[in-house]
């Protein structure tokens, strides 16, 4: 007998792709879902392409063995916290649990975190850094779309302690990062024939990557983030640069030989990453999973530049939630996930 | 045990996307490609969203028990010819075997057939107009990507008589359409931000189209068909207008519901057909093998319109082959093809 | 000295183009605006493009020579009454003085006209058509983007005569004509990758259509017109489809030979439309004010297809609104108006 | 009398930018042109929106007074020599002259210079860092898309010795750069939803770019230049990354309003530099000769960010080219380059 989920708020684009990665699950069945918007509706009604799923959009989840919130920030918090209390497993598609500091949610969310007990148990759930605390956690925060294809691009190269703190992560997402709310960055005439980066002052997601690496590393990084909007729907690329200390690698064929071997040996075995030949392009990832690394250095300069391609509604959203599902309910980790990117 | 199956030229668009399909198709093993382009390397290197399949593209099949062929007209009977004589169950997504009439193929596509003798038998492998043909077919020919919408749009109006003579298909298509050989109207910069006509000399997608609407009405059609390409990858929406009968249908609310009930009734039980209760979107087609239609009534002249979607590359190409293929090997017609669009 | 014109609502697209294209013209100064929104800001921290007018936003117009009004339908011609009484001449971009019957204002747009009197004088400024009752009119009601590009198409047919009344008319519009006002249809995710079609219950550019081609063709055609909208913000290309009367036109390359003569000389001497020798691309319009026309016959059916393309914000909006205002205040009806198109 | 100008090779995407913006030069006339490819067409018949130039493709050109050569490089500098040393003042669009060592083209080109006298008088025409030079020049080495960009957003810092020399350099840029030539890569199904980096191994525009910051400088800077191709036509973004020296500046809301003080003075009354008060947007450029830059500093890691937006084939080729010419020919700069960019 299939495992019954649900999905709070399934109303956004990561809630819309949870809910078509699961229909294809051999093992689960979604059967509840609940919207900030479209409530009493069909799903099919908001989501044509959700027809077949034939749910309908509640105020409230019912009668589930595991639950997605893909709310906001906030609020998200405020739904599963008694989930928890209630014994439920949960995977948070939000920021609400992902930083360990509780002051860290009034610097960069603006809001007093309302469960601070809960954060130490946590598990950030980049399935590939954190597996055995997934497989026992109550409460998996699921990474955000940029972190999971930076901190996937620098992990080795930080754990092996190859390059200095000294870290650049330029980031180029798809316009669906931006969710399914209306606003004028997302108007199709204002974001088609346009790229622009945001969040300079800024951006949430910096504090997740900075958490991570520092744990990796065992010491703290200096990372300057800066994502850009470019007109795709879907897929993020990430350009990591760092200075390789000279006394760990040598910076020539040999020295990038010698990357390249370290990174597949970091990831080897891992389902869903692959070390890739040639520069990888985003589309290579397009509707699945993967998480396509490019590790290389610049021989001139003897600065490491690791290129990371991720679809930011899979890997960076709904399907990584679910390979946290996966490891949660004891399923091979790629259940549902295996399928093939959709190219062109 | 697995069916072996082959693709002749997995190295353009429908091959790769033959290649995607089969792949998680759980009843067949793709054990053997070939390539116009790209023999000897190995598929992941063309394509890498393919390097799972872990295949060599060689010169020659090896070893199948099924075989699609993806290469272009003229080339494509080469190929199947002898496959047939040996006794190979074959469906060809070119052109090579569409049209009945042997002249029909100097007149559009400038070669004179070298089986004539092969046309009456093969089976025009529009699943759902030609299901029981197909299964005991040794040779199907897979529908082109144009008259797969527009005749699904039209099917049951023609059918059921609703409709005259004088029928106007006007479709847009994604330009995947247009291959994987380098074209200026394929360069990004040429079809980007535009939108153009072609084909207005004639289609060769248009003697398909008279062929199986003459078939289905029990007379001639006159049809103007006008193909569009737009800046998009994948899908074509096909927008038919035909003055309706008015003995058959009153042109109101009333007769835009009957006209509803028979596409409803028409297309009962079709795994890959949607009546759709609003304008379609192609988004919502986009990867798996749906056929939309929406059909309409303009009250103010009498006329009906119906819009179709489709993946070019899926329900247009690969997909639908796919889709005969399991008709001809006793599977489950939706065997493989079962996954959701991946929108947005 | 130049002639002071003001914009009201510049925070639209179409006001946005009126002032990039205002600032090119020789003659005039852009000297005041306003908008629904921004009021009180400058125009460049709206727009940064038009940041070197150095205008302000205003709540009101003060001191010009000459009015466009770019509100939306029913607030325009609460703006421009006052105005036309006050002696200031005015282009409105909306559509609230298009129509010559009153009550097709509250059948399509759902308000009582508030000035039926100043509909009979007020003049439809397809300047290619009505060219000497603009220059000296005191309100010109500036066509739509769908009207502009399907009555140039269509004119010349139907004023000779050739065509029967029944007419198709399939337009494909960029993303820009559905404004910069916030919309789940406008959205980048939902838009791009996508075609849809709209306005199937009946477009309110239809009755605009069907007013000007009885008005040319001295008899009621009967046209069914179908916009969709693609992923690209800028263009209009329209395919139009009518029944040659054969008494007319021999439906052979002699007959087409004829057409184009037609429509050549039809618009002899017109600065902004071009005949063209192949299938128009929008590309090719992309930031002027030109129309290009193909009329083609498809010999099958004895059919007349016409394609036009236009850019929907110059010539379909404030192109045509400047060629208009040329035309009432004496220039050359090209100034400001004479930069190519930027291509590719 | 107005100067008589000719392009060599105008049937590239640069050439016919250039003819674009000298058909509105209004002291310049284009009288000649030459094509790789298209001699003896008319220049309509290639890119059918020149076709009011009404200009023949020669395989020469013949009697101008001034040039623009827009061949690929190593061809161009043939072509190029002989009109030198008959008086001809030429702008080249091309590479062929614009790195000071000859041994450069053999490293990064793959050929022996065949005129190494002529580089050390050549002018690298960035007019804002060399006006005076290329007042006085025969020959203007137009400067790569790319190295625009970059040298802009980073001269006053380098000048200045604000920043350290540790530089990384990451660009993204519409597919419009990969020029006209077919190629996989600015195929519309390849690049259309997708983004990918390429010339890790070292770009070709990179020694332009360290040549430039050396010599502002007065010392080696060490540059890590990544670009990225992204699904749009026009375009390149390019975010720059050094290390402040904190001696200079310190890395606070007061050091930010401090660079941004630099950076204004430092382009005091250029006509086509804008220091924009937020993150800029390329399309703020599309069809423009506008760099738009913005400098900040990342507080927390004490470094200088600087975006510039170009339209790659505006200020990155045939704008600059045009904006060189008016500096040799006498003519106020903006001549002809006044336009405002074509926004949405």
């Amino acid at each position: 007998m299939k495992t019954k989920v649900g999905i709070i708020n399934v109303t956004g684009y990561a809630g819309a792709e949870l809910a078509r990665i699961l229909y294809g699950h051999p093992e689960v069945k979604l059967t509840s879902v609940t919207g900030r918007s479209g409530a009493g509706k069909k799903l099919g009604e908001v989501f044509p392409h959700l027809i077949d799923l034939d749910l309908q959009i509640d105020t409230g989840l019912s009668n589930v063995d595991f639950v997605f919130s893909a709310m906001p920030h906030k609020e998200s918090a405020k739904e599963i916290i008694p989930l928890i209390n209630q014994g439920m497993k949960v995977v948070d598609i939000s920021a609400d649990f992902r930083l360990k500091q509780p002051a860290d949610y009034e610097t960069w969310y603006g809001f007093r975190h309302s469960a601070p007990d809960l954060l130490p148990e946590t598990v950030y759930g980049l399935s590939e850094l954190h597996r055995n605390e997934v497989r026992s956690a109550r409460l998996v925060a699921n990474p955000g779309c940029y972190p999971t294809g930076a901190i996937l691009a620098l992990a080795p190269a930080v754990k092996e302690g190859l390059i200095g703190p000294d870290i650049i992560i330029d980031s180029k997402s798809g316009i669906s990062g931006a969710g399914r709310t209306l606003s004028l960055r997302a108007h199709f005439s204002e974001a088609n024939e346009d790229v622009t980066a945001y969040g300079l002052e800024g951006h949430r997601h910096l504090p997740e990557i900075t958490q991570e690496l520092n744990l990796l590393g065992g010491r703290q990084v200096s990372v300057t983030f800066v994502p850009h909007l470019i007109p795709m729907t879907r897929g993020i690329l990430t350009t990591c640069y760092a200075p390789l200390i000279h006394s760990q690698i040598s910076t020539n064929n040999k020295g990038e030989a010698a990357v390249r071997a370290l990174y597949t040996s970091f990831y080897d075995g891992e389902p869903f990453i692959k070390i890739s030949q040639n520069p990888p392009h985003t589309k290579h990832t397009w509707g699945n999973n993967l998480c396509l690394i490019y590790p290389t250095i610049d021989y001139q300069t003897g600065r490491l530049v690791v290129i990371s391609c991720i679809d930011n509604l899979v890997k960076g959203a709904a399907g990584q939630a679910v390979q946290n599902m996966n490891l949660i309910l004891g399923f091979p980790e790629t259940t549902g996930l295996d399928s093939i990117a959709v190219y062109p």
